[in-house]
């Protein structure tokens, strides 16, 4: 059976250009950044080289580049590292890496205010301005939410955290790969997650001002400037390095291009499924739409569809095997009845037209199927 | 030139069977094993078997082995999950993921006795039966030193752990590959870093025993039974299985064949360097020898043999690009001067008969040179 993945928010396919990039520290020498002789020297160059290209995606010094094995760590390292007390602003529809670990923190004694987003699907820049306290250690959001697309206001949320110096830490998980990032001075951290763009899983990085103090979640060895112990994993990271350098080239035509298939999708579904609504009112990234099919029962309909080849998510992949309702809507205010009937698609830059054609047609088939029983 | 690596304790080069093994993962098909669908139940089935795979290896239940991205990462989650009180029992020779991290507990208010290991290189059981407190937490100890190659009574102290009922965690970063592990019902936990037997880098687990209760470094996704957050790095898991699997048939042969060429090292050195010493008296794990070249400039040697094409160690790789003087050395007593003349061979699977006469010609050429200085 010839198989549509449109569950690209969860994971993306390995890209040839990037596997090729990995092939240097795959390829027999051994290959220790932190060792002092020759194979050490190739090492050190290959990991300098990366940080460069890494640092210059998103405009900051190399020494602001802390690789990491996932978005999750990086976002960890920063928060816990705020320590248990003073006050950290956030939403309940952050990622679970976000979001549990605020409560983490709050368990610990810090105070947390968890703003409200509304069928909106983001925090407005007014709700945060009016949270901030003057033991406020830091505001972390999504750039973009993983579940429903919605985009944050960056620009104006990041112009309050810098005014108000705040550290803003940006989990961009779910943005990078989409959508050019709009990196502001305002912006003190940015969690990114490799296997989101078609970079290897177990890498990530956090790109982190050098003013900003991390405190590390391991010690040990002193690799990434004391922040990181732990060798690094050097195949991943010029894994990374390449996907990135992809991304600086071709990311205006792979925004379009998910655009227009997302927007294909929509369109093509609202014309035949009348019922149909769409999860977040705010402006939504290139790739991501997540479908209310009131009436339909969710599970079901996501069955029917991975038996028909065609792969998307109910709730996020990261939070369970199980298939949970989605935390993300029902704190958006969607009714149970319809979070439990909801599918995010989250299309990829390998997917094509008529791939999204097979995928109307099926999922109009499936669900009227299922609605008529 | 042809080069000549005898520095297979800091890295080692990925074996071709595990980057075969790692193929699955890189060869375009979207993996996530927390995703629902078909390409999520692929990417499950690949995460189950190897980790079924790491669990025969250790003769533990399947839920007893937690991938790591290094082991570093599993040394501070067993560590820093003991809280910041108690006490904990450790030795100043131990790998940096350890020490630093004692040193970071005992910060934050935990009490560390620090076992004296003088000349013999590892502590005694007799010392640790005594350094046993009511309050005591843990054991944390190296199988074998990452530096010297001397090895635990591992029997012995796993014994006293299991009458004592303290959780003992043993740091088996430098063992793993180079002989049979000898697994002991007395041991709570085993970290292992897998780009020290040629899986590759960023992958590591920590084996742990379903009763010892971790507190997890990073919260958010449900991944490994809720006790690590973060996508898995599939590809390192199916390198870091298959790297067993291989030893699984291979140690026995692997262990004879390093020994053979340690040992012939160590005879040709002697045999050509009559001043030449061997630190740490206790039994050494195959493939480590530590010697200290009186009255030679340790740094001028490392430099003069990496020129030579030969690479070996000054101190651990993982504490540092510069070359400071071993803290191992240091608090076995080695006197600073001869501390400083002394380097780290470690062979590996790959080295050859014919490399090591190599190696023992050209080193004592340059130490007899560097000693008429």
């Amino acid at each position: 059976m010839q198989r549509i993945y449109l569950d690209n928010n969860s994971t993306t396919a390995l890209d040839p250009r990037v596997f090729k990039a990995m092939l240097a520290d795959f390829q027999g020498i051994p290959l220790n950044p932190s060792s002092v002789h020759w194979f050490g020297q190739q090492a050190k160059n290959y990991l300098s080289k990366a940080r460069e290209t890494v640092a210059a995606f998103f405009h900051v010094k190399p020494e602001e580049v802390l690789f990491t094995s996932s978005g999750t760590e990086g976002i960890n390292t920063f928060l816990r590292g705020l320590g248990n007390k003073g006050h950290l602003i956030t939403t309940t529809i952050e990622h679970s890496a976000v979001y549990k670990t605020a409560q983490y923190l709050e368990e610990s004694g810090m105070e947390v205010t968890y703003l409200p987003v509304g069928s909106w699907g983001a925090p407005l820049p007014e709700h945060i301005r009016a949270a901030i306290r003057p033991d406020t250690k830091a505001i972390a959001l999504s750039a973009s939410n993983s579940e429903t697309g919605v985009k944050l206001d960056l620009e104006t949320i990041a112009t309050i955290a810098k005014e108000s110096q705040i550290p803003l830490l940006i989990d961009a998980v779910s943005w990078i790969g989409k959508e050019p990032f709009p990196n502001h001075p305002g912006i003190t951290a940015i969690a990114l997650s490799g296997h989101k763009f078609h970079a290897p899983k177990g890498i990530g990085a956090l790109i982190v001002r050098s003013s900003f103090r991390l405190s590390p979640l391991c010690t040990g060895g002193m690799q990434e400037l004391q922040r990181r112990a732990g060798t690094e994993n050097l195949a991943g990271i010029l894994g990374l390095a390449e996907s990135l350098k992809i991304l600086s080239q071709e990311q205006t035509a792979i925004t379009q291009h998910m655009s227009d298939l997302r927007k294909h999708l929509e369109y093509g579904l609202q014309r035949e499924l009348p019922d149909l609504c769409i999860h977040g009112e705010g402006p939504r990234i290139a790739n991501t739409v997540c479908f209310g099919f009131p009436g339909v029962d969710g599970e079901a309909l996501f069955m029917q569809l991975d038996m028909a080849g065609i792969a998307v998510s109910h709730g996020s992949a990261c939070t369970s095997g199980a298939l949970e309702p989605s935390r993300v809507l029902i704190k958006m205010g969607v009714p149970t009845k319809l979070v439990k009937s909801s599918l995010r698609f989250s299309v990829g830059r390998l997917n094509t037209r008529e791939e999204i054609d097979q995928v109307i047609e099926k999922t109009a088939l499936i669900v009227k199927k299922l609605s008529s029983l």
